[in-house]
């Protein structure tokens, strides 16, 4: 196996691949550039293998030593085909597009894709915060709620590699509508968006909290950054509003526990860098909720890469099925 | 590896055992006797092996012809240990009883117990429904609602044996209170007794059903045969019932689905004997609500066994793992 892979995280505004050395999990190179997703796939793919040619050349790795180049992809995949089938952040259409035999016809080296909350999963489990366990659940918040699961030492990739879409439980039967068409998951209640949604609401129903204060009244300058500067602050709305996504994180981490029984459960994307605000709730709700099974060997944590778990997440896999 | 072990059905009502072929997957002399649990737990280990006994003498076959014996026990286990934790449907508790070294001891081979619905779960995916595809998930409707998971070909027995507690998902978080402690679990909708409430109400209410006259209007007869038998004559009523529970397994199974990617969900148990009734709901409710994966590479079946899945699955997966 050789010891270099690019990582690519195809994201709806950047689009960022660095070089990973799949021995240590260390990233050279790192570099992000616009993707320009309103031109189309094409234009995109073009980008990309820019990008790549650009970070070989940066680090001086000649292509005979890069063993592949994993993509991870914000989106519905057909593994066995390779191809893209439906990219909701994305403007435009990604309908089969051959994304993986494409890049590897032109750079010439094998390419593997996986969906974005896998490959942070993946990353996490290598490297970060779920090192040493067998199972592993991971959430991903972030403009949507992604997941992953690793199961008995293995990414768990069922039904074209859709399994682990932790994100699209339903936690409230006749809840808020969700982008996928369902009513009631989990991603409508702890994404990005709806933490910033709640926030806004604070606002303009004149709950008393610094938020509004914050962006001048600027209300869509809130964000769940500034949310958890508030929180710091020990703002009693924005404590709430995560304590709010929280619980319903916990409703659906505890049907991931009693089914799975993972050992670590990794709570990734920017909404979870609110740590405690977020993870306390969590544990209160599983204590709450959880009889069945053995909660005391169940962990709750924060993901421990940052924004490098997927890049590195993605060149590992890519390493043990493509390389 | 013996061709022949015992399996053995720890009920509240019933103790069941026969000879196991394992590599046939037939039974024979399955011999039922009451459990008699009220007497406690030494009462009923004496009278289990009185039942083991009884059928090696009825078989013919030798104590050394016997690869091990496994015990399908309803409820809470530590694996490791071989120890009973908490049996809800029997009478007196059986905390940190030592079941497996117990019977080991006196009968001389390895023994092996296994939680009653990850039995099941396990004799259908090697004799019954679930047969032929890598991970697969079952639902037991009983008195409780019991689960397991086969995953990539592999009983999946996380955290003690615990994991595949799939009746413990909360599917309505404001929703009825569980046995468990927890409210709003898919067991507290989608049990035999959740089932016989649902019908009891509707005569009491004065719906119109046929259901009362069925009894003569002595509700405790209500059973879900009962129900079933009404719905095989048009009653709306009982249709209806089915419909709803059908729903609610809908909720749990789409979870199921979106994270762990069965290829077949099994529906096992006395509730599930109403086929179609309940299965077709369970379906509609899916296309409904499940739209991140390949929804048409998922299978959802009845049990094909009946009432010996459990006796034939904790027999094979003892041969498996302690014979």
């Amino acid at each position: 196996m050789k010891k270099y892979y690019i990582g690519c995280d195809l994201g709806g505004t950047n689009l960022r691949a660095g070089l990973v050395n799949i021995e240590s999990g260390e990233i050279s190179n790192l570099t992000s550039v616009d993707t320009l997703a309103r031109e189309g796939h094409d234009a995109v793919m073009v980008r990309m293998v820019e990008l790549f040619r650009h970070v070989l050349d940066a680090t001086g790795i000649g292509i005979d030593q890069l063993g592949g180049i994993g993509i991870g992809v914000p989106g519905v995949l057909d593994l066995e085909k390779g191809e893209t089938l439906f990219l909701p952040n994305l403007p435009g259409t990604w309908p089969h597009v051959p994304l993986r035999d494409t890049i590897s016809q032109v750079m010439g080296v094998p390419v593997a894709l996986l969906n974005d909350a896998r490959s942070i999963t993946y990353g996490e489990w290598r490297f970060g915060a779920g090192r040493g366990v067998d199972t592993m659940a991971c959430f991903t918040l972030g403009t949507g709620v992604g997941g992953g699961l690793v199961i008995n030492n293995r990414l768990h990739l069922n039904l074209g590699g859709t399994a682990g879409e932790l994100g699209h439980q339903t936690i409230e039967p006749n809840g808020l509508m969700c982008g996928c068409g369902n009513r009631g998951c989990l991603e409508a209640y702890a994404s990005a968006s709806a933490l910033t949604t709640l926030a806004f609401k604070a606002v303009t129903q004149g709950l008393t909290t610094i938020i509004g204060k914050m962006v001048d009244y600027d209300l869509n300058q809130i964000n769940p950054k500034l949310v958890y500067q508030a929180a710091l602050q020990g703002d009693e709305i924005a404590i709430g509003i995560f304590k709010e996504i929280g619980y319903r994180l916990g409703l659906a981490i505890g049907n991931i526990i009693v089914s799975v029984g993972p050992r670590k459960v990794v709570i990734a994307g920017g909404v979870a860098k609110a740590g405690e605000f977020i993870l306390e709730p969590i544990r209160q709700t599983l204590k709450e909720r959880v009889y069945v099974t053995r909660m005391d060997e169940v962990e709750i944590v924060q993901a421990q890469l940052g924004n490098n778990s997927g890049v590195m997440g993605v060149a590992m896999y890519t390493a043990e099925t493509a390389g």
